[in-house]
């Protein structure tokens, strides 16, 4: 039985409790915030504390806190022992105390509070400075994920990267394209087959064959209508912008 | 039973063509195209001809061909009666002839050689000058679409402006993606899930408020990390300009 302490009250720390708590070889002995009503959500289902002094005794403490806050907090835990590990994408190991045992435990995925995620499908990507240490963090990742993965620093942050184009950059596309068919009262759900259509594509074939529409075609006639219908220069901006990268990555490979 | 005759013989006339020739209520009586070598597909299913000359009758004429050879192909099809649509987003009605019966059908989904779809989810966008023919292309789209709409040209073309945004240009953040990770030796695989999400999440909750990473934080630590990762200019130039959309578009929210 693994005993988990996990420090955070936010979306992550939400999602993560719940599919922890629900394994019979973790115990999720105590979850620690500042924020009294967030812990409200977990009290009895684990204990709760505020106070960092009343840290309990486990073996991997979980800092799921946003990236700014992870230096002093990590200080702060030094001292509990066992192994520290945080959550973040772009967060090398070493913003970890490096006299003491550390890791990173990082799930590639968005969530909110409003959404159910599937644990199982979630990639969680390991790291650790000891064997041993990999041994656990494998162990606890496994317990809720079938896709553990070991990632060193460098390439996390360029998964962390990369996912901020396939999801925060493209989930603003997808608001772009609201915004138009708001403007002139299209309804939106339209498009939601061809929004799943183009994400489950590149499950089968790469996105650089994928590729169609005005800009792979290099047909300026259309490009040139869209972007007079487009109000906003913003809009335009990244209309242009997004094009020429599409024409530049053709242009080179013919 | 309804008369129909695709001509084209490219993605879109193939999945059309396989969609309709299942229904008992629709008859392809003949696939039009200059390419022999792509006839062959249809050849033995339908009866395939290269010459305009031997056009046979038909109550509909679908025009499954690129928007610049709409014009030119439609002004030679006239004279054979029957209601002639074309299947463009961004061209709008008066593209056809205006002396003979014109429409639209349009089916928003992005088609490839390679993957089957089921017309049955793709919404068909149809437009007609007369009742009469907004009822025939009512039946026909219905025969294989469940999610029918009336949609006038301006509309059309605000769809298929969008339409480029949420699947053409995503598409393409899908690449850049894919080739950050192929630089470092990462799996591009282990973004399946996340981009899987990201495209499901906009089914339940608006894009504006799905919002999430370090654009919309305002976390400016990561972005110069990450902007520092990226090797070529045009991938930067993308960074930099949906960010600076994202902070714009909530930047006068608050």
């Amino acid at each position: 039985m693994l005993d988990v302490v996990i420090c955070g009250t936010g979306n992550l720390a939400v999602h993560l409790f719940k599919a922890l708590k629900n394994r019979p070889e973790v115990n999720v002995v105590q979850v620690v915030g500042r924020n009294t009503r967030a812990l409200e959500y977990f009290a009895g289902q684990a204990e709760t504390v505020t106070d960092l002094d009343k840290l309990a005794r486990a073996d991997i403490y979980i800092l799921a806190i946003s990236d700014n806050a992870i230096e002093e907090y990590a200080g702060r835990l030094e001292a509990a022992g066992g192994l520290l590990v945080h959550t973040s994408g772009s967060m090398p190991i070493s913003s970890l105390p490096e006299n003491g045992r550390r890791g990173v435990f990082y799930p590639l995925q968005t969530f909110s509070k409003e959404l159910e995620v599937d644990f199982r499908k979630i990639p969680i990507c390991i790291e650790a400075e000891e064997e041993e240490d990999y041994g656990l963090l494998n162990f606890l990742a496994s317990a809720i994920s079938d896709k553990v993965v070991r990632i060193d620093s460098q390439q996390r942050a360029v998964l962390h990267t990369a996912a901020v184009f396939v999801n925060n950059f493209t989930n603003h596309l997808y608001h772009i394209g609201h915004s138009l068919c708001d403007e002139k009262g299209v309804d939106f759900e339209l498009l939601h087959e061809l929004i799943r259509e183009t994400a489950s594509k590149v499950e089968h074939l790469s996105p650089l064959d994928a590729q169609t529409g005005p800009a792979r075609r290099g047909d300026t006639i259309t490009m040139e209508k869209q972007l007079n219908m487009l109000e906003t220069e913003t809009f335009s901006d990244v209309y242009k912008t997004i094009s020429k990268s599409i024409e530049k990555t053709y242009g080179e490979k013919l």
